[in-house]
């Protein structure tokens, strides 16, 4: 009976309270078995270890082994095999460090389960949410007292709502889709979900779309167009320069989606609002708190100027939003995403924006982006790395020089970040970008900092990881100079 | 410093184990305030709880409060303002109560917040989540070693993959959706999104859909159709004739998704298996662990045949999955989602069957089941109630016979239920059912029973405040007869 008991009712908390503390126990240990940021021995070490659990057999358990076992065992599991982003170490991707205040919320959120299809399965819930979302919409559009947001799995998801809502704003002519050659690979996939035609891809500067193309694209595109801009590229933290597509937009009659997924809650920073002016000139906005925001995944939200705007996601369903309930005053929530079932993760968001306010968010913010440049200041500096250029928030591109002898330079780049994940010292994205010849693609390496606390001196000791691996690797690659 | 500790790393456990305790006392002491299964006073006391507490200003704080002071006050005020499915009298939908094991091990998965869009963000996350789909896929095809399944945010997601593969199918013919008029209102929302045209909707007794009219409208197709079945409708539980579905999908060469989110977990029960023969003749499933699998939302699943039938979901994104990392072994993640950025939900799903086995979730859902048929059986013998039929799952449908007496019985049912919501005694659910003159819809009661430790004198209890409710109403209704 024990493994079976709730998580919710009046029993709830006393036995979360005796299993919590199994499961992070248990973490703990593997945190610290693991030691780095990431396991060492790649793939196939990571299968062993989840074979020598018992848990890679591919055929689900016909009987149990109880809660508090299997809490221990999978927990230490997830702990040690993790790339844990609040290693400074781990910083390959948009791939935060949760803050603790969210896990914690989190905890309610998934005992009490309220679903956010009906009112009556999140009755606070969904207030809160709509609070919340309230709140995140007119940080978007200030000067829109109607403004209004939806929550969503991420950027991906908010990305297809913003091409949705340009879809059925021009009902019966296929919109065209229109991004730089920045922007993210969600915005191509929603087209392709949404039965759109493939985007018209927009050349770009410094991974920034080009106006003057841009203008030329739209010029180009007969009937209804949606732009894709980007806030925040994946590749760079690169800004769209948001005004000037505003302007291009709305001379052409094209709507305007901006996928700020990255670069959207930089608007809760003092010294960083500026650099996201024009979003507000949007149709909508695609924002992600599990990027800075240091929630865990999923913290997606869509931001438009209008409550009508998001008038496309209604729908109705007899046994969750009757009108005879709707008229009878039970709020409408099915409209409020694609999806039905759906998990209250404006709770931590809202918990976390109480907790540290829009001004300890920025805050946090802005230490990053501060700390990536000092880190690609130190990047500059260093004899052995190339910065690509000063970081628009907080990406650090960058090669070791030691590529550039090589005649296949971005096999090494590639060599050098996947033996470092191997090592498990550390995790190093990587950036294909048009910097070669009649910019051809060449591979960087990029650090992603989105750990509020890590310093410039835990990033020095990365960026030597990579100077020493790339040396290394170049003093054993075949051909390479005899070292005197 | 301390409301913006972070959840993982070598700190993190600590902290939670600090931030957690109160978050769960104040959850504690909001369930002791509620009582009920749901506030009382509906939207309009749940919005004044909310402003009373300072969350309803749809702006968000400037500065912070704490760590602790938000988890207390926001906990507090989400548990005193939830539909607690724990509560038996909390039965409208189908919305679990979750095990308080999977809530644990979810703690751990938000903490170290794996993202399931490339390996070295979720090393270890990723291979469990494969030999744990690869488990649910085989549960649902025992005979094909081959099957494949992935993780959805529910069946509403698994149900867009389902049609979304018949669409890839058959590229560049527009592809039918064929479903019962008992289908899940996300199928044709889903159809919508992805630009296939509306369903045709094949007429259903007793909630499941007629072989021969589905013969009939497959044959009226003019070219590739996707065949829609559902086990476990949302309405009652009905489980459609799959193996019959199934031959004249084969005859008429149309694809077969099964909507499974409700009834799929029951194969997991040695009584319950045999309602789901057929199933593996589908091309794809959607199943549910969110609803019997007792875990927090989401936990959907999409199973298929075998790892190839989902290819259309793979797409390439450089700095995600690019070419020499996958020749270099790699895994590549990110073609098993059509989101990016993706919640590690595998894991507490795995941690749980780890707990239980499939032997004890199928004993979950027998004794669901065993109890709905009692609980039927209770309302059969009622003079005050009558019965729609025997349960097909766990769902119980009913009307007041009070009703019948009225000129507008429907608005009198669905008034009963928003009395026993606005009362805080009971969150019942509704379904609208083809029983009236000429198929005409009348409007029912619904239990859907998935809590695991509710007894039939828990639902007897609920069913006389839904008899005293009705009298009452009826009394007081106009031109109702004087009791004497």
């Amino acid at each position: 009976m024990r493994e079976e008991s709730l998580a919710g009712g009046h029993g709830g908390a006393a036995r979360l309270g005796e299993l919590i503390p199994v499961a992070l126990g248990a973490m703990a240990a593997g945190v610290a078995e693991r030691g780095g940021p990431v396991p060492a021995g790649g793939p196939a070490a990571v299968a062993a270890a989840l074979t020598a659990a018992g848990g890679g057999t591919g055929t689900l358990p016909r009987t149990g082994v109880g809660a508090e076992r299997a809490l221990a065992e999978l927990s230490h599991l997830l702990a040690a095999g993790s790339a844990d982003p609040a290693d400074p170490a781990c910083a390959a991707h948009l791939h935060c460090p949760p803050l603790a205040v969210s896990v914690a919320a989190d905890v309610v959120a998934s005992a009490l389960n309220p679903s956010m299809d009906s009112w009556d399965q999140a009755p606070v819930a969904s207030e809160l949410e709509r609070a919340f979302t309230t709140g995140i919409a007119r940080l978007c559009y200030p000067d829109a007292p109607g403004a209004d947001a939806v929550v969503t799995s991420g950027g991906t998801e908010s990305n297809l709502l913003g091409l949705l809502l340009a879809r059925e704003a021009a009902p019966g002519v296929p919109v065209r889709p229109v991004c730089g050659a920045n922007a993210h690979h969600s915005v191509a996939r929603a087209a392709w979900l949404l039965g759109l035609p493939a985007p018209v891809v927009v050349p770009c500067e410094d991974d920034r779309v080009l106006p003057a193309a841009l203008a030329g694209a739209l010029a180009a595109v007969d009937g209804p167009a949606v732009v894709v801009a980007t806030a925040g590229t994946t590749n760079t933290g690169a800004i769209d320069p948001l005004p000037e597509i505003a302007a291009l937009c709305r001379r052409a009659g094209a709507r305007l989606h901006v996928d700020a997924a990255y670069g959207g809650m930089a608007l809760c920073g003092p010294e960083l609002r500026s650099r996201l002016a024009g979003l507000d000139q949007a149709d909508s906005v695609a924002l992600d708190m599990h990027k800075f925001g240091w929630q865990p995944v999923a913290a997606g939200l869509l931001a438009a100027r209008e409550t009508g705007d998001l008038a496309a996601l209604s729908v109705r369903a007899e046994y969750l939003n009757a009108d005879d309930d709707t008229e009878a005053g039970l709020p409408d929530l099915l409209g409020r995403s694609i999806r039905t079932s759906r998990r209250p993760d404006a709770f931590r968001m809202a918990v976390t924006l109480r907790a540290l306010g829009t001004d300890g968010i920025g805050a946090l913010v802005e230490r990053c982006c501060a700390t990536a440049s000092d880190v690609a200041a130190l990047v500059a500096e260093h004899p052995g790395l190339r910065l690509l250029a000063p970081p628009a928030l907080s990406t650090v591109v960058f090669r070791p020089v030691a590529a550039d002898e090589l005649p296949e330079p971005d096999e090494f780049v590639a060599g050098v970040r996947r033996t470092l994940l191997e090592a498990g010292t550390g995790v190093i994205g990587r950036a294909a970008l048009p910097t070669g010849p009649d910019g051809a693609p060449r591979l960087w390496l990029k650090l992603t900092l989105l750990h509020p606390h890590a310093t410039v001196e835990d990033y020095r000791a990365l960026l030597e990881k990579v100077v020493a691996t790339a040396d290394a690797e170049r003093a054993a690659a075949p051909g390479s100079p005899v070292v005197s």
